[in-house]
């Protein structure tokens, strides 16, 4: 591998949200030199960031990459004719263009789950309403559907039970949209929701972290408790053998987060792919011996992965969502700040919009409740 | 406090070494913006360098200063004339130089460590030979002598019989340092080094970190056990007594490093102070819940200061300094990153010379012996 100056190897993240931002510190910690193409100006990594470009067009892109050692994403949407194209010109792309298709098209992703023999709930690709009203009517009269495309934090993802009610979609989807094909999906009868966070590197080496519980409001990853309290350990045991399955079976480069459903007769299937570092890991900053930030860089980049043990027998991990503020937002700061003086602080530097991710909060101790706790209590401290 | 966009807190770090650059991870974490004063492109803080500039030419730092809301140090050499200046046109600079003063000059250190009533060495200003060979023959006829102003890492610092061994300090001191007087102390017949952290605001909280050991060779700090092995544990509040009392006495903002040796007859002595972070402080990026580098920008933002507790029974943090290299530096990277797992490696980036600090290594754990085996294991890896 080519490197930098003083040998350092040159890492490019292409997006410059708050993922990029938080590869930044193990960057520096590691001693490899990270530039971000933002897609803006004051996007939350902005302070790493070396270019502002669109990702969509193939020139910026590719002059992006030439300044750099390995590419890697914040996010799943650059087009696969660009990161088909970079790897015909020789630039290391990870993950690579054929693992991170299933990240960004969710049917792709169920044909390829099942073909691993991954267990997944009852899925079809739909063409039109009718195609669509059948799944329904056979899966009791409800069922999710998805953009196959562009879907995020509950964002292109609507629980029906007529197929009218995604008209707009059929007449609006793009053809290159998977052919205009929608996913339809059972609703799964599931207890709580799983993450398996799994990391891989090009020469094969793999490392899981502890499977941890996510818990969703609004479609959004609300409170993320790590590791997931056992109720049957079994469970967890699957999902680590689904995680490297998948892993495996994709030869996915980097970080990938598997989640899943545990249902109430004891499955666990798998309900999406990101492949990158995701939300359900943020807690590992604090709460392993390496990031899921670090080991995304490390696994990029080549290099030996680090151990994923837990720094304590519990985290918690508290999304902050942006909202109507009270007060001038220092202030609030620091008043969060005198009276969590435990908690683990994550700003994104991001203009507070309603809903919208705007920092998160990890504490981590001995006992899961009492660091819920006071998660819980730093975060609604800062919102 | 005046703030930049999205009211984040924009904090100027004059200096930029591998004590600017670990500043920059907690700075993206807490949100805050932090921007860095380098001497040099290629500096160790280079991925964070805003400008690039002599520190001792005044216009260049007003004109830095003039882009943040607080300004602070990587080094205590910003000479005094420049950041009272930089008072004197309203600007907030932290540690503030009534402070500083204390650290950029072994005199005056003294002389107000006697004033606050602080366990010291024997010590005396000597203007020429004579009153040297004096202080010299009173005390069994061996003394330490340091320059007042410029010394580090053993620099600056002689052990010697004769008055005549310092004859080239006396002939080519500048007048501005202390007057052309040289600082001369016992020599303490201690047993071992220990140095108490202590972060204050200038709002006047404060927080002192576990005292920690530390071991030099060569006069360089090599390792540090945290926290300090328990011998007596009187030593141990008489060294966070001492640590507070200094932080108050001096009015220091930031952190402060109080550098003791623990004497054989039981005494706690203070050897050096820095008001910054330091050395001695590294272990506390991954063994305290707030390192000394997040405290650091907490405190001269003046932000409610974190908990300083252990996040494990014990850390010890071992320096990794450049030498000859066997063979290439990605190659030696990878095969230390693969044989030490659960070590967090920090490199900063500069080119390895012959005793020069190029990394530290960290590792966490259970039971002190092993982790101090563990990091020595890994920082020899890496050396």
């Amino acid at each position: 591998m080519a490197t930098g100056e003083h040998g350092s190897i040159r890492i490019g993240v292409i997006g410059g949200g708050q993922l990029a931002r938080m590869m930044v510190p193990p960057a520096i910690h590691l001693g490899l030199r990270i530039s971000v193409l933002a897609e803006a100006e004051g996007s939350s990594a902005a302070r790493a960031a070396d270019a502002v470009g669109d990702y969509r067009d193939p020139e910026t892109v590719y002059a992006f990459a030439e300044t750099v050692d390995v590419v890697t994403f914040d996010h799943e949407h650059v087009p696969q004719p660009i990161l088909r194209e970079l790897e015909q010109r020789g630039v290391a792309v990870h993950p690579r263009p054929d693992a991170l298709q299933y990240a960004q098209d969710k049917i792709l992703m169920r044909e390829k789950l099942a073909a691993l023999g991954v267990p997944i709930p009852d899925w079809a690709a739909v063409a039109d309403e009718t195609e669509l009203q059948r799944f329904i009517d056979a899966h009791g009269g409800r069922a999710v559907v998805k953009t196959a495309r562009g879907g995020y934090d509950g964002k292109g993802v609507r629980v029906i039970s007529d197929a009218v009610e995604v008209r707009d979609w059929f007449t609006t989807l793009a053809e290159d949209a998977h052919g205009g094909h929608l996913l339809v999906e059972e609703l799964v009868d599931f207890t709580r929701e799983l993450s398996q966070l799994v990391a891989r590197r090009p020469s094969g080496e793999t490392r899981t972290w502890p499977v941890v519980e996510t818990i969703q409001r609004d479609g959004v990853c609300a409170e993320v408790l790590a590791p997931a309290p056992v109720q049957d350990p079994a469970t967890l045991v699957e999902a680590a053998r689904i995680g490297e399955l998948v892993a495996e079976g994709t030869q996915v480069t980097g970080v990938l987060a598997v989640e899943m459903f545990e249902t109430r007769d004891g499955r666990v299937l798998v309900n999406e792919l990101a492949m990158r570092p995701h939300n359900s890991g943020h807690f590992s900053i604090e709460g392993s011996v390496t990031s899921q930030f670090e080991q995304h860089l490390r696994a990029v980049a080549d290099l030996p992965l680090g151990d994923t043990a837990m720094t304590a027998p519990a985290a918690v991990m508290v999304n902050v969502l942006g909202g109507p503020a009270e007060g001038p937002m220092p202030v609030r700061y620091a008043a969060a700040l005198a009276a969590h003086p435990a908690a683990k602080i994550h700003s994104y530097d991001k203009l507070p919009r309603p809903g919208r991710k705007v920092g998160h909060v990890t504490v981590t101790g001995e006992d899961l409740e009492t660091v819920r706790v006071a998660a819980v209590a730093a975060a609604a401290a800062f919102a």
